[in-house]
Formats: C-alpha cells, sequence, structure tokens
C-alpha cells in the first residue's frame, strides 16, 4: 500500500476514533487521499460542497450545534483561503473545527507549480494551533506519528480552530480495487479539565454582592448558557439576557424582558445597577454598552476563555474560571425590590411595544415577535448578523424551555449566515430550525442553500427583506443623501421568487402585518423547506423602532 | 474638519493622482470614511459589491485588462478575510492591487469589540507590502505622511497585491452638510524601470540557439505576450503558445497550432528539442510539461518577476530580465526546416481534429472552435480554470489580432471566476468579453453576476455544462467507483435558466451540435447580457478528446 493512502487511512481513523463525526469536504485533487479516507469511513458523515466558503461556515454550524470538533478539508490554492472567514467566526466563537489542507510536497511549493500557493500559517493567528507534517513517508512508529498527529489535533480544537497542513506526493488516489487499512491500534485517549472557581475568587464576588443594593447580571452570547439558568433564579437578581446566551427564559427566574426599552427610557437614569456580572459575549446592544458604561459600576466579567470581552474597558474584576461553579457557590441575594422593579417595567414596556405593533407598518419587531409565537417548543434559531441579531434582541419574548438561539457573534460577519443556520439544521437534525436572516446576508451566502437539497435538511428561512442595507439607515452616513444608497443601503434589486424557484425552496412572500403571521406558522409547519421573505421599506423600520422606544417610555412614566 | 474625515479625502485623493482609477467596494461602517471618499472623488470610478468576495474578484479582473492597479476596500471583521482567495490569485498572477482595510483602533482590538479580527498581516506572505499606519492623528506634516503613504502602496503595487490596514476612531462619517477636503499638495511621482538583459544574458542565449539544432520556444500566461510576436516572428523558431500567452496568432510567425495533438501522438518522439526557451507562466499542458521533462533539453527561463515557475526542475538558466530586450537582440535563426516539419503537422493534426467534430456528440472542443469563430476581431476571452484552460489550450486555433486572453492561472482557483471575467469586461468596456466556463465555477461565483446590471457591464457568458466536475473523469479517482460521484463529480443538480431569470441574463440553451454556432453567434451580437449553457456528457467529453487525439495520431503517422 503507498504510504500516502496508509497515512490517510490512519489520519481518519484516529480522528473518528477521538470523535470527529462530520466532515465538511469540496472536490479536488490534491485532497484526493483524505476525502477518499473520509468518505469511506463508516463512523463519519461527509458533507459535500461545492463552495468551500458555504462548506466552512456549514462547520461552524455544525460544530456549534454539537459542541464537538467539525472537519473541514481543502484542496490546495485559493480553496484554503477560502475557509479564511469561517476560520475568523470559528477563532472569536471558540467554535471547535480541524481544518485541513491538502498541500503540494516541498518540491513543488514557490516553483510555479498549479494551485500551489503557501498555505504556512495561512489563517495567521486565528487559529489555536498549526502544524505541517510534510509529506508522509515510510517509518517504524509512522502510524504511531500518525495517530497522535490526529489526536493533537481533536484536542487542541477543543478551544477552536486548529489547522494541519498536509502535503502529498503522488500517486494521490489508490490503485483501483485496493482500499487502504488503517494501521495501528487506537492512539491517545484526551481529556481536559474545566477550570474551576478558586475560594477567593468566590469570596470577592460574594462580598461584593452582598454590599451591592442595585446589582445587576448581563449574559451575552453563551452555546450553554442554559445551565446556569438554576444558579441564576437561586440568586435572584435581574439578568439582562440577549437570546444568543440562552438565558431569556422563564427558567433564569429574572431574566428581563425588552430591556432595551428601559434603557433607551428616562426609566433607566433612575435604576443604575451599583455591581455587575458579566455573563458569555460582549452585549449586542449598544443601548445597554453605553448605559453600562456610564454607570461605571464595580463590573465583574466572568472570562473562563480569557478574551477579555470589554471594549469599554468597564470590567474591574476579570475572573477567569467556568461561571457555573462560581455561580453555584455563591449565597442567595435578597434583592426582591430592586429585582421586581426591573421584571415589572419589563413587562409594561412588553404591553407597550406590542401595542404599537397593530398600527405600525411592518418592521423587524413585528417579524420577531411572529416567529417567536409560532416556533415549537423545541426549535433552535440562527439568527443572521446586522439587524437581526439587533432586532432579536430588542424585541424576543422569554423563549421557551427546549429552545436555542445562536449567531455568528464571533467576528459578526455578514458572509456565511446560510451555511451555518444549515450547519445547525445538520448537527441537531431532530430539532426544528428557523434562519432569521437579511436579505444582503441571504445574497451573501445564497450557494449555501444549495446543501438543503443535497444534504436533505429542513429548515426555515426568514428573510428580513428591505432591499439593502437597513442597519445603516440607522447610522449617521443616512445623511449624506449623495452617498448614501449607492455605497451603504445597495439596493439588492433581486427577486427571491428565482432564488426559491433555483433551489426548491417553497416560496412565500409576505408584504404585510396580516399574512406574516400565518405564512410563518405554514413555513414551521411544512415538510418541504420553505423561504418566508418579509418585505418592508427602511423607513418603515426606523420610525417602527421610535415608535416602540417612545411607547414604551410613556407606559414607564406613566 | 474632522482629523479621519481629512486623512480620507487626502489619502483617496493622492491615490487617484497616483493613477487609481477604479475602486470595489462593499457597504461597511467602519470602512465609511474612505468609501465616502471614493465615491466623492471625481476621478474615480466605484464598483459597489455586496459580497466581497465577488467584489475582490472584480478587482483582479479590473487590474488584469488595464494593468493598474485596482483599490479594494473592505469595512473590519470577516469582511476583510473574504479578500484572501482573490489576493492569492494577484499575488501568483502579479496583479496589482491595493487592498485597504478598516480596522477599529488598537484600543478595540482583542477586547471583544464587535467585527473587530487580527487583521495585521491578514494575508501572510501573498502581499508584496503591508503596512498600518495607526489611527489617523493631528501632526504638522500629516498631509505629507497621508499622501506619501498613497504613493509608496501605489508604487508597491505595481508587482503584485499590497495591503494597507486602516484603524479609524469615531466619528466615522462627516458631519452633514460637510464635504472634508484632500489637503497639501501632489505627493511623490514615482517610476519604475525595467530590468534590461545584460549583453552577457544575450550573448549566452545567442550562443546556445547557435549551438542548438532544434529550438523550441514554450510561451504560458503573459498579459502582454503580445509584444513579444514581432521578436519571435524574426526568431523564425516553432513556438508552442497557449492562448493566454496572446502568441497563439499568425503575427507570431511559427504558433504551432494544435500542439498538443503533435505530443500525444508517436510524431512527438521523433521531434524533441534540444533548446528550449520557456516564456511567462508555468505551461497549462500536462502533456507539454511531461514532454520537456522527458526532453531533458537545456532550458533558458525568462523570468522577470523572479518566479522560478519550473515544477518540473527542467531550467537549465534562469534569465531575470524583460524578454521583449532579450528577444530583441537575439539574431535571427535559420532554422526553417525544423519550424515548417512543426507547422505542417500543427495543421495536419488540426485538420484530423476538425473532422471529428462533425460525428462525436458535443464536448468542450466544439464548444472553443465554435466560440473561436464566432467571436469579434478585437474581443477579450476570460478561460476559467480546470477544463476550460485546458479545452482553450488544446483547440482554440489562431487568434485574431487584436484578441486577448486572460485567466486566473496565478492560483489555478476555480472560485472567484465570473467576476474576474467581469472585471475585465469593466475594464475594457470598449471590447466585446466572452466568459468561458464550467458549471461549477460558475456556480461558484454566482453572486459575481450581480455586478453585470448594477454596472451596466456587457458579456457573453459560455458555460461548459456537463453537471458536475469533468476534469475528474480525466484523473484516476474516476475509477473509484463507489465515492466518485458524491465527492468528486458532484452534479450540480441547477437550472441554470432560474439563474439567468434571476439576474435578468438571457438564456440561451444548446444541447446539440447544430444549435451551438448559431447560440454563440446570437449571444456575441446581442446587446442584452447572455449566457449561454451547453449541455453535454463527461463520457462524451472522455471520448471526444480521446476520437481528436487518435484521430491527429493517424493522421501524422500518414
Amino acid at each position: 500500500m503507498d504510504v500516502t493512502q496508509s497515512f490517510a487511512a490512519t489520519f481518519v481513523d484516529e480522528l473518528a476514533a477521538q470523535g470527529v463525526e462530520s466532515a465538511c469536504i469540496s472536490p479536488g485533487s490534491r485532497s484526493a487521499p483524505i476525502a477518499i479516507a473520509l468518505q469511506r469511513h463508516p463512523k463519519i458523515r461527509v458533507f459535500v460542497h461545492i463552495d468551500e466558503r458555504s462548506g466552512s461556515f456549514f462547520g461552524v454550524g455544525l460544530a456549534k450545534a454539537t459542541g464537538k470538533p467539525v472537519l473541514l478539508l481543502s484542496t490546495s490554492g485559493t480553496a484554503a483561503a477560502e475557509f479564511h472567514p469561517a476560520v475568523v467566526e470559528a477563532s472569536h466563537s471558540g467554535t471547535p473545527l480541524i481544518v485541513l489542507t491538502a498541500d503540494r510536497p516541498p518540491e513543488l511549493r514557490d516553483a510555479g507549480a498549479n494551485q500551489a500557493i503557501d498555505q504556512q500559517r495561512l489563517y495567521g493567528t486565528a487559529v489555536r494551533w498549526f502544524f505541517d507534517p510534510g509529506p508522509p513517508v515510510e517509518a517504524a512508529n509512522a502510524s504511531r506519528q500518525w495517530r497522535r498527529l490526529a489526536a493533537r489535533a481533536y484536542a487542541e480544537a477543543a478551544r477552536g480552530p486548529v489547522h494541519v497542513n498536509l502535503p502529498f506526493r503522488e500517486p494521490l488516489v489508490p490503485t483501483p480495487g485496493e482500499v487502504p487499512t488503517a494501521l495501528g491500534t487506537q492512539g491517545q485517549t484526551v481529556s481536559a479539565g474545566r477550570t474551576l472557581a478558586t475560594p477567593s475568587q468566590v469570596t470577592t464576588l460574594a462580598s461584593a454582592l452582598q454590599r451591592a443594593q442595585r446589582p445587576l447580571v448581563v449574559a451575552g452570547e453563551m452555546r450553554d448558557g442554559d445551565r446556569l439558568a438554576p444558579a441564576l433564579n437561586r440568586l435572584g437578581l435581574p439578568v439582562l439576557a440577549e437570546p444568543s446566551s440562552q438565558l431569556r427564559r422563564a427558567e433564569t427566574g429574572a431574566a428581563v424582558e425588552s430591556y432595551e426599552a428601559l434603557l433607551r427610557a428616562g426609566w433607566s437614569l433612575q435604576h443604575g445597577p451599583d455591581l455587575v456580572v458579566r455573563l458569555g459575549g460582549t452585549p449586542t446592544s449598544k443601548v445597554l454598552s453605553a448605559w453600562l458604561s456610564a454607570a461605571s459600576a464595580p463590573t465583574f466579567l466572568i472570562d473562563p476563555e480569557h478574551a477579555w470581552r470589554d471594549p469599554d474597558q468597564v470590567a474591574s474584576h476579570v475572573v477567569s474560571c467556568d461561571p457555573q461553579g462560581l455561580l453555584e457557590a455563591l449565597p442567595p441575594m435578597d434583592r426582591s425590590a430592586w429585582r421586581d422593579e426591573w421584571l415589572s417595567a419589563g413587562r409594561r414596556a412588553t404591553a407597550a411595544i406590542a401595542a404599537t405593533f397593530v398600527s405600525t407598518p411592518l418592521h423587524e419587531g413585528h417579524i420577531v415577535r411572529a416567529l417567536a409565537s409560532r416556533l415549537p417548543e423545541n426549535a433552535q434559531v440562527f439568527i443572521g448578523s446586522s439587524m437581526p441579531i439587533r432586532a432579536a434582541d430588542s424585541f424576543w419574548p422569554h423563549a421557551k424551555t427546549q429552545q436555542r438561539f445562536f449567531g455568528n457573534r464571533g467576528a459578526s460577519g455578514i458572509d456565511g449566515l446560510v451555511s451555518t443556520g444549515l450547519g445547525l439544521a445538520a448537527g441537531r437534525s431532530n430539532m426544528p430550525t428557523a434562519l432569521l436572516l437579511g436579505d444582503l446576508s441571504l445574497y451573501h451566502d445564497m450557494n449555501g442553500l444549495w446543501a438543503m437539497r443535497r444534504h436533505g435538511l429542513r429548515a426555515t428561512i426568514v428573510v428580513c427583506d428591505n432591499n439593502g442595507g437597513g442597519v445603516f439607515n440607522f447610522l449617521p452616513q443616512a445623511q449624506h443623501q449623495d452617498v448614501f444608497e449607492e455605497i451603504f443601503a445597495t439596493p439588492l434589486g433581486l427577486d427571491f421568487a428565482q432564488v426559491a424557484r433555483l433551489y426548491d425552496l417553497v416560496y412565500s412572500p409576505v408584504s404585510d402585518r396580516a399574512g406574516l403571521e400565518p405564512a410563518i406558522a405554514d413555513a414551521v409547519a411544512a415538510q418541504t423547506p420553505t423561504m418566508v421573505v418579509v418585505k418592508f421599506k427602511r423607513e418603515d423600520s426606523v420610525n417602527g423602532h421610535r415608535v416602540c422606544w417612545e411607547a414604551a417610555a410613556a407606559a414607564l412614566r406613566a
């Protein structure tokens, strides 16, 4: 058996033994040894994507859904560079990816060979670990080397993306009829611990909380934030939780509804915190960040990943430990008056906002509320960057127990969102999946839709279609009319009915409030993948948001 | 005036003064200062693209067409990583690009800020020059610093892509009503010389040629290779020129038709060279490379870019100088018998191949010949990677005087091809433009089609649609039937009629030989952009090629 083929069979076998279950691959010649070994391995599910960019973001979604390292495989050349945006997202969201790039051997590098580029450290600082073992060669302990490489890649990927560059010499495929076998026996078992809170970390936070009269918990994106709900409930503090924290739900005890409306109203001036505990990612809401920054309260940033997610430099304590043990070790608090002020204000704001919905023209708020009300109990939602993630933060109500929320908040790109959402659908195929995306994002990763039919995925895609980049209407550039439409709003001018037809999706257009909930209900219940396209005007969005905040403010003053 | 706005206006003004005429930008917030300055500058044409990947490959096409540095601008985050594949192509093809990535200022880096990633040296070794000037600050000589930065970027870009990372602090847009003015007066004039051949280089090559009885010229991709035609004609040697060398034309004097057929036939065994002069990129044809490698003749690699494009390690002399002066300085050769053997064999092979076309089912050969025969005198052709570039090399006849041929042969990716072709169309809008692409490439960069309507571009797109990666049918993996269709051929299963409708293109399907030429003729003559989709079977392609080579071999034996 050729050494390249033995390597591929052994390396892939060890990856599977370590726990890799899924691989996203794209057609290529140099990558053929690994591609064939993956496709033939009984324990690995292969997802083929023609567009490597879509494939890599699909892998990000798969890994976010399952929490397990997903394999990406590309051939040599620009195909490897196509992974870069997804690797960056995985890096900033701590998503486990094992990126394998096939390469030419050293003698064909920097020599004008076809599809030969410099793939060494191609993703720069975006990967946790890079290794290039050189082309496989015969050696007495080769199978142990190869299995060790797989075990190491798997272990390093627990914290984020890793990159293994694999140069291969020809022949690149086995002799026909020959099936290479994996050599050696399973390699290292790798286990990683969790950083537990020290007694001193617990004591410091507990004392600060005891002294505080108006302590607040702020929860950003966390893949498994719901595991913190019981501890937070016991603690009894108001929690400002965005949907992707998995904590905006009744189980958290004091998750405040419509907090953004409270912060935008005068009410918030009398309700500044004197202590903040921050969990998960940086808050999405700029209003929340600005308000916290102005409050200047002592802030405990719970930071198990050592990521220092604190762009406003408000953290007074950076606490590097797993949040669950820390929160469970804290004594329960009695700040029920303070907590109830928040909860009651949240309920009043929510009611006032809901009342505006019956008279304002369609905007993101209607879409978020309709999706939330029609979503099945056990659904997962992928929320796109830019406007959707902000609209969900502003308008999503308490989630149902099993619902889960994802976004690409690592780097907050508008690229690869269709694929990441569909990767989630593939990763938890037993859960109904909905994608909430803007029209520009849908277009940006339209190629990602190809995976639906190819891999038999079910998902409902809800498009907030305001014919361009609606977020810019909320920013100062909107006042520069000579350049605004051309270089910021960038109206797309595509008919999504054609897109749906191209990819065999049911097309469900919505252009008024009455049609919205039925369309979403039908889509969620349908057996065939459906794209609900909700058309609305960017001005209606700006006005609709303003009306919401004014109504909430008035209700809070009353 | 805010310092950020002054910087943007001044920096852009100097880029325009240096000679930048076109900018490809995508919507974003952090990049707004530069985007607004570009859009408002009277000398710069802005091309907006929503998908940065398409935009960057469009820039590659623009720069290949014009030979002048084209500006790319992205906002911070994954948007910047989206440029990576196009930067790699530009790097390997020496295409002038000035890549500007807006960034967060240092205080927002590595701190969990939105869309803040590590953009330092993001493209690794793929750029000729990287610089990060830090956020603009007030200084006595600020305008000179800023203009010098633009002049330097422009000068460095002459050899390939450069990357300037531009961190900006808020505010990111000017006060409404205020138009920032460029400061200072125009900066440095930058000029670059050309590396002329030394007398010793000329003498060495001239003596070798004088001694050689069977000298051969091999010409790979060269943007402006046609400038070498008079010198080669005077030299009087057989020239194996691929279309993208711009030398497969009558003016070259002895450009051999159908050389691949000669090399595949027994004829080539009696016609090995005893000296080879290589110009331009690595030959596309594997048959040619293998034959040259086996011939082991002394080989002069003319290498003005110091690129050492010699994966087979056959070069005996690497000659770093501009080829034109070198060739012009050589004495004319009298190798007319040797030359005429090649030319005559080429004509016989061409006739034999043409005779097969009337009876074989449609394959790439028919498409190439039909396009060549119907293409206007002054057209430019963008030829996609994988099968199209090989088919054009195999079957394209002598080009007409003004026709020009381009590909992405730097890194030979199948990504970004639609956009690169349309960038060519934008760069030389007075020339009719045709794109010859495979179906997977068309899909991979389908988003690139958006630019046609948005920027009013005219081009004919000819798709070789064999429902998958036809190149793999020619490779050993075709014999592994258990995995072949799933992970190599990857049939696309999309209806291109829907794609045409989505992007307002005339859809012209072809499925038999009779329909091919009329469809291409109509498309080339049409005022509206047309997509000609030629459907054929991958097996017919493999068989059709075999029949061609056999017919040519028989004709040469006769």
